[in-house]
């Protein structure tokens, strides 16, 4: 299995670059908090489980660094990371929620002493990390049910090993239907500006044997009116409590077509990316990116120079149009508010 | 304004090589049908107008070059070009009817000694490029009714100066409302594969001093979401009777989007792209082009080696999303059988 993020036996944390894929497989080693910043902020790793993994992982690499005499100061001091690191990428709610198990994690080993305590949170983080393959894996076995043989999936983004500790969300679930089935196709948006589809989907479904043709965004419409999709599948960044869905720019069009042509739109995601102090999405933060993602592919220019332009990272798609939400406690059908409920509690 | 095509005085045709656009300013001279066939298919010259303009060109030229002893002999030759340079771009409308408006001339002056026909053929072929820039200046006249000051206008690929002999059809629109109402602001999807957006409808506005924004073609839904897009406004490559539309890959969706939004959906093009031949969109034959259009950028592959893609470049409409249908004789409204035949009679 691909490992989007490792822990190396030196006590860095080892990360597959994605923004060099597919032509490139270089690995960057990273010894502190700024240079795990640094990573997620140009998205050598992304994807909102891997960003509550990666999370994590920066805030036990900062704890290490700190020098502080007793735990309250320690703790500010951590407290001052978690900050600083869920501004980086202020979309997805893995993110926050790895800084934040961290953070707890701190305060309920506080009477250790500090060296220990450090320890421990490195322990955490790589709890953190093998929890996230253990969830996709049941997110990937709950989900597969919602799949018939002979499906053909439209997707979106990358939602795969690369987009999490390791098998997947949206793509775990294929990954899963594909063990058992073995008349799948998937349709892949290539997912400008950043092209996680035909870079890393693209990369990941041609290592496991899955099937699958590339399309531009601008296609995914025609196709639909084809009959040629039976259903779409995503993962999503943040889901608000009512079920509204934050995931990568591009998503919420997918939505309105699958309502549009009567195509069930399924989403995939971890527990630890449902929001409940959202009511809705409207109070999502949505990450507006640098221009330069849209004006340029591969560094080269595609646009005049001094044109202006707009990129919005994520959009929010309303949950009514999301037919379920697949979890790793099970599948949430609307209404989401009380399904959540069920689902948490569990 | 800027010359997609034009005549040169030695009797040869000009084009500015859009593929190169907006790197490099770089004009090919075709001397002959072959050449003027290569550029229409290597998208060299593009725009469902200007298709019509080229194809007139091409058959022009084509005709210097026959030897044939009679009328009969030279038409024969004349009609086995024009189906050679239809199928290379099989969806546009506009260059079949580029195609048999040389035909239908040739037919018209048989009777002239084959020399003199030739040379008429030429005048016609050049005719129907000044008839180009007076229709569409007069669909700007009628289209620009339909947009009131202040307005934000989402287009999709090029339908400028570029797309036509001049001036331009959907942006031929925007240009004569900029004229008159200096606040106006274009959203302008970048179009992929092609990015005809970005190239060339960026290039064309900058030139013009129109205010305009590029967006990846993932970002439309959310923008319209977001209360910021007041109507969309596309050109189009063939009209059925009952007013599908067969346009740009992806207009279908931003049509199926500008519904849900209850955004008004304007189509400009001249009457010689509607086919009452069609009854409706089905029967439009949509051009497959080659996947490395999809694959790479630049010249640059975006996916990994092997990938598969589908690369469909039009979509069809169908025409209850379409709200209006801008034509130099004035604007159509549903239903468009009915409307189409009064515009035509005028």
């Amino acid at each position: 299995m691909i490992k989007s993020i490792e822990w190396t036996e030196q006590g860095s944390v080892r990360l597959l670059d994605q923004t060099r894929l597919p032509g490139e497989q270089i690995y960057v080693e990273c010894r502190d908090f700024v240079s795990m910043a640094e990573a997620i902020g140009a998205m050598r790793i992304r994807g909102a489980p891997a960003l509550g993994v990666a999370g994590a992982a920066a805030m036990a690499l900062g704890a290490q660094a700190i020098q502080a005499g007793d735990f309250e100061a320690f703790y500010a001091e951590l407290a001052t990371l978690g900050e600083r690191l869920a501004n980086v990428r202020p979309t997805a709610k893995n993110l926050t929620w790895g800084i934040e198990q961290i953070k707890r994690s701190a305060l309920k080993w506080k009477e250790l002493p500090l060296q220990a305590l450090k320890e421990a949170l490195v322990r955490e983080a790589k709890a953190i990390l093998e929890q996230d393959i253990q969830t996709n894996q049941a997110i990937g076995e709950h989900g597969k049910a919602l799949i018939t043989n002979g499906s053909r999936i439209l997707t979106h983004c990358n939602t795969g090993s690369l987009a999490t500790a390791g098998y997947g969300t949206a793509l775990g679930v294929i990954r899963a239907a594909f063990a058992e089935m073995k008349r799948l196709h998937v349709l892949v948006d290539e997912t400008r500006p950043v092209l996680q589809g035909a870079r890393l989907t693209a990369w990941e479904l041609q290592q496991e044997g899955i099937p699958f043709t590339l399309i531009a965004d601008t296609m995914a419409g025609h196709f639909m009116k084809q009959g040629e999709v039976d259903l779409v599948l995503v993962g999503a960044d943040r889901i608000a409590r009512n079920g509204d869905v934050a995931n990568k720019i591009g998503t919420y069009t997918l939505a309105v077509l699958a309502k549009e042509h009567g195509i069930p739109f399924y989403v995939a995601a971890p527990r630890s990316t449902i929001d409940l102090s959202m009511t809705n999405g409207e109070a999502i933060p949505l990450e507006e990116r640098c221009p330069e993602e849209v004006l340029q592919i591969g560094g080269k220019p595609i646009a005049p120079e001094g044109t202006k332009a707009k990129n919005p990272a994520f959009d929010v798609t309303p949950s009514r149009y999301v037919s379920a939400i697949i979890t790793e406690g099970g599948i949430a059908y609307p209404p989401y508010e009380r399904s959540f409920c069920d689902l948490l509690r569990s």
